[in-house]
């Protein structure tokens, strides 16, 4: 018999967890979520997803896709994400389910993704938002930063924005299509967006729009940086539990599946 | 010699505590600013709130007056907010301390607050909000919750809409200055604003609202629910963990002071 396939959709408080991916501590977000698959269908139902994500960073729409053996089906489709969430810990919570076409695949379909990572910019932290906000005191130069996000957007070596070794990293270039920074009271939502990102890319450029933000960074210049390659040149990672994998993009169902 | 006077705007995560009030356990948000205070500056500092919230319910401006005799006062008043939070757990932050005169009575001085109540209406819960949201998942009727939102605008007898039995409740005439619903995606924000409230009184009524959304609680109407007087007829309590104490009113500086 065949299999029914589906694409969940999954938003997770990432604080107690160490990342999206399986662990062999039995810590990964993943792990939870093919425990809840195993109790319901039984051993041997993988999970593939969109993506990962690190050790303390939050997903609001972290995609996965996985395939069921039609026999051990037993539910309406349209229960599927409540009984996944009636055995999943209350910081883990699959949003949709739906069905998808057998060729459908989380990471190679997926067109782009948007992070979006929250900075507290006041002397005091919010104590509401202290898992999910970088308490930053210093006052921040929000036309600075705003100009330093634009220079972001477009197709570059982001080689001076990861953490990868540069002999394990391969082609470094990536397209930003949105780099944008809001300001709500002391609240700043950065909004990053683009086809691909590099390990630690957005913390990395988190961490330097603050910097450039806070102290203007000697006046460095993110095109400098970005054509300097060098990661010693831009600012630090920004911690990792302002960071939430907001959304996963992918072609329109019509056009994917040539229905 | 004499004391300096302080107004404290705290900010607290309720999920901890007993409520704000000090308790015997220690386990009021009070007990550990008292215990802050104690620490800097000796015992018998007492701090004397604006309001006091139920165990679970949240704040991000409490008000707090507290007196503490100028000889054990050896800082700069611009380090005060500071100071307290190098010895404060996390989740409480003094997000202001400013020098007020002798006179300001934290409670009696105070014109108003406004509370603000947020609903994650959608099938699944949002794990980031999950100690900050109620979470609703049927589909619920903004326009009819609009509608009795504004209903409760005005001065009224709020008997319906208190916990505190009929014999210790004394005069329940209570005025809201605002009931309004916002929706932003799956998440409500309902705000209520008045110049004093009976216990329990905000939860009661977003119960009621909630309740009016969900399935119009037999065409039940506020307005109705305020003159029959009786709890029962009123929806329930919502959580408390959806409840901030959002700000306390006073008059400007410049009419309190005379100055």
């Amino acid at each position: 018999m065949g299999a029914l396939h589906f694409k969940l959709t999954l938003a997770y408080d990432g604080t107690a967890y160490h990342g999206w991916q399986a662990q062999k501590s039995g810590r990964g977000v993943q792990n939870h979520l093919e425990a809840a698959l195993d109790r319901l269908f039984g051993p041997g139902v993988a999970c593939e997803s969109a993506s990962r994500t690190d050790t303390g960073v939050h997903a609001f729409g972290m995609v996965t896709g996985i395939a069921i053996p039609q026999e051990r089906f037993r539910m309406a489709p349209g229960q599927f994400a409540l009984a996944l969430n009636a055995v999943l810990p209350p910081d883990i919570r699959v949003r949709s389910a739906s069905r998808v076409p057998g060729n459908f695949h989380a990471r190679f379909d997926a067109t782009g993704k948007q992070y979006r990572y929250h900075v507290w910019n006041h002397p005091a932290m919010n104590p509401l938002l202290r898992d999910r906000a970088w308490h930053v005191p210093q006052p921040l130069d929000l036309a600075a930063m705003e100009s330093a996000a634009r220079a972001f957007v477009g197709r570059h070596d982001f080689r001076a924005f990861t953490s990868r070794r540069a002999g394990t990293l391969g082609d470094s270039v990536r397209t930003v299509t949105r780099c944008s920074v809001k300001k709500n009271g002391p609240q700043l939502t950065i909004t990053i967006e683009g086809g691909g990102f590099l390990y630690k890319m957005c913390r990395a450029m988190v961490g330097t729009l603050v910097g450039i933000g806070r102290d203007g960074m000697g006046s460095a210049d993110v095109a400098e940086i970005l054509a300097g390659r060098d990661r010693r040149q831009a600012g630090m990672n920004a911690p990792a539990h302002g960071l939430v994998l907001w959304k996963v993009f992918y072609p329109s169902r019509r056009r994917n599946s040539g229905a």
